[in-house]
């Protein structure tokens, strides 16, 4: 894997710049000497952020970590509090108003996690852990850095959310910090939303904006602060996300598991017949064969075209990092991919494999069917067509498990549940405001990186309520992600690069001194 | 579902038969005189075997199973000893000579059973329940029976081995203690072999038979007392057993599984590359694709072909009891697909369903594969078979995971594990000591049931390690089983329905003083 190293001789030549006055500084100069000079604080602080369980079913646990984040934002400068809602996360809330600002900036990132099975991980989800590099890349355990070490940016930390998606509020609160020690006052009026159950859908998003209705309604463009960077390592803004939709389908044989020696030959065996089922919904080349899926995408607008055309083939990269000869849809690259709706098997379990295994023919087979919606795509829509072909297939569909009578009357039964799901988002780059932000971030990726490093994005192939801010609120929303992209989002062992905090510093403090 | 009731009529006969003297009665009469008054000690014997615990892997529990039975059989009259080996469960070997026989019955049952996850059984598995009735027919628990109490054949006791296989051994106990109160000798010498380890392949069987080598080549017929009657409730003799064999495919996507947003549309999909895969190998009609699968089935001789025309057709029965419309292979019969080889899958897993499911490309997919054999068939060839079928749809088959180089050589991965199997086995339904059984076992079922009743099978679905008698040992053996169809054999509420105990006692009574 090649990731980019940060300009070092720059960094070198900020280390210089502390000498100058701070009056002659700019606010990403102040941010980056703020970073240098605390820079094992910074790694430290971020390790207490990250031992604070955030699974957004566990409401004890999320309210402490929404707590913390408020009082870290409030000791940053930021008037802050937490919003409530009945039984779910409380969403953190905060406004730093410049007066004369002719400009709002929304902020909005999540501070809830993924579900995690800690058996998986090599150290307990919430006990962060420092490596000298990645572990894949043998990277060493090592302890937290004092403040006379030297900070190595191509150490990780590990722990749940460190990517996804907590790195983008310790950016927040460094840049701030920085900010209130230099003097420096943003050129934006800044509204943050830190939402605690985006993991778990973000169903109550929209009720919570409501709570701070006119807070909202004043906010010019939305920095969806979320996901990874370009495989590439080279930063990113993206336009857009894909909409998402789980659905699960269940085909039924014999009303109870049966012996597979005194059956075997003569009772339905359910894992082929779901076998053929879903090998009946894509082919060999990853086309859906669904009919009428690919019907309502969108074509994609002259600006988005072009962008996805600029945009770096990182594909024979990427597939030698993953162990892959061949991709879904060759030879369309990974962007070109993202720019329709997928259908992908997220999980299949009928009866057991390995040690586990017994003489049965099993009773079920289930499929977990993983949807991605692009724009124009309706997630009822797609369900539906998702049902006829089911049904085309010759199964009579249900929503609930057959009862004997259905099943007497039906040879081949499908039950199809979930469903609901989430629309894609796009947003225009021609917007006025959003071409500041580019600016911005352009201006901050050259000088990290290397001259033309921001790689601008038609769309994420992920799923972020971002069609919230575009379609209901009709804002511009642009996704600024922040992580590394092999941070093992979603998976165990996820780690952050301290490069891509570092970067993040770097982003944020232009952002919000933008002209 | 329907079950002969046990003539009545002829159980109150009996009745009144104990009021003649001893000496006037056949060894059947004696032993049906001595269950109907010693029927609630029966059941209260059976419940208290049933209470040892007795999975092949647990050696300390198996070894008191073993001893317990030992004992009884000692105190039952026959000469009982522990054959051991290091490692695996003890054999209980017993004799009984009779001066002057000219026949020598071997009697094979086993007293090990398949592991139990006690959270899916109504009542602990090794604490046996009696039943009114089948639980799912409306039972209900009671007290198992005092001395007094008159004992209802239709009730069911539920333990782990109820019906598979501690039934015969508690039937041959009764049957041996009824001789010997009321001075009845076997009319054949007998051999018992109950065995510790079935359930785990039986591997070391042949090892114990070496053990008592001379003993066993004594033997005229092997009576492998195991399996479930025919479905229709009515007594059945079988000549022979399907062989069995596991395998396991797994498919391959890349190195970690990745997030279905990210890389949905772009990634392989290992669910529908395994569901193609599988797809592959079995039409809609149940009809195995795998190139050569049915070549080496040997044909069905004379005899065993008019058996076979002779077995009842329970289809229609069986599926309105199993809520099926239509199965494998129709208008083929049940019996008749138990000739030919089968292909099954018997698990299947990828990433998770349900609440477990999560926005992700599963690595790996793995099908678990359940192939049952027949006569003619040999279980590595049979494997290749399906290995080369892999290889032609594509795949690189390897025997462990892929590492990164093969990865990046093949685009299509299957790792092929498992094959080690048993044979098939046939005997020759013309044999003289077959023919004696038969007529015994006819007399037997024409007394219990109607005339006609008894079923035989030119061959089980299931697989019985009876090869080991009739290849190695070129010994007839019959499959004699005792149980219920509707035991639950290797699945929860295992149960044995008191009926099919007190056949037993008639059947073995009869064929130990046959002619």
């Amino acid at each position: 894997m090649t990731i980019l190293p940060l300009r070092l001789s720059l960094l070198l030549g900020c280390v210089v710049a502390l000498a100058v006055p701070a009056a002659a500084q700019t606010g990403v100069e102040v941010a980056r000497a703020y970073r240098e000079t605390h820079a094992s604080a910074i790694v430290r602080d971020f390790a207490e952020m990250l031992a604070y369980p955030n699974r957004a079913r566990d409401l004890d646990d999320v309210a402490r970590a929404a707590a913390y984040i408020r009082d870290q934002m409030r000791d940053a400068g930021v008037e802050t509090r937490l919003l409530t809602l009945d039984g779910v996360p409380p969403m953190v809330f905060g406004e730093l108003r410049r007066p004369g600002a002719t400009r709002t900036l929304g902020l909005y990132a999540h501070y809830d996690g993924q579900p995690v099975d800690p058996s998986n991980w090599t150290h307990p989800p919430f006990e962060p852990t420092l490596y000298t590099a990645a572990m894949d890349a043998g990277g060493q355990p090592r302890d937290l850095p004092m403040d006379t070490e030297v900070v190595d940016p191509e150490w990780r930390i590990y722990a749940r959310s460190a990517g996804d998606d907590k790195a983008p509020i310790q950016a927040f609160l460094s840049v701030l910090r920085a900010f209130r020690d230099g003097g420096i006052a943003p050129t934006s009026n800044l509204i943050f939303l830190f939402d605690g159950q985006e993991e778990a859908g973000s169903r109550r998003l929209g009720d919570y904006m409501e709570q701070v209705r006119d807070r909202v309604d004043d906010v010019d463009v939305w920095l969806f602060c979320d996901g990874p960077a370009h495989q590439s390592g080279r930063p990113l803004l993206a336009f857009g996300a894909r909409g998402s939709m789980g659905m699960e389908v269940t085909v039924y044989g014999a009303i109870r598991n049966l012996h597979s020696g005194h059956y075997g030959n003569w009772a339905p065996d359910t894992g082929m017949i779901l076998a053929r089922l879903l090998s009946s919904m894509k082919d060999e080349r990853g086309r859906v064969l669904v009919d009428g899926w690919y019907d309502t995408t969108e074509p994609l607008g002259a600006e988005a075209a072009a962008a996805l055309r600029a945009m770096p083939d990182w594909d024979d990269e990427l597939k030698r990092e993953l162990g892959l000869v061949r991709t879904e849809g060759e030879p369309q690259t990974l962007p070109e991919r993202l720019m329709v709706p997928a259908l992908n098997v997220r999980g299949m379990t009928s009866g057991n494999t390995g040690s586990l295994a017994r003489n049965i023919i099993p009773n079920t087979a289930v499929a977990a069917l993983g949807i991605r919606l692009v724009q124009g795509n309706d997630p009822a829509q797609l369900r539906q067509l998702i049902v006829d072909h089911i049904e085309r297939q010759g199964f009579r569909v249900v929503a609930d498990d057959p009862d004997v009578d259905t099943r007497l009357r039906y040879p081949l039964i499908a039950k199809v549940t979930g469903g609901g799901g989430s629309v894609a988002a796009r947003t225009p780059m021609s917007d006025p405001f959003v071409q500041q932000v580019i600016a911005a971030a352009t201006e901050a990726a050259d000088r990290a990186f290397v001259e033309g490093a921001l790689v601008l994005s038609p769309g994420l192939g992920g799923t972020l309520p971002i069609a919230l801010f575009t379609d209901v609120w009709r804002k511009p929303a642009i996704v600024v992600p922040v992580a590394n992209h092999d941070n093992n989002q979603h998976a165990p062992d996820e780690n952050l690069r301290l490069a891509n905090l570092w970067y993040g510093i770097d982003l944020f403090s232009e952002i919000m001194t933008m002209p």
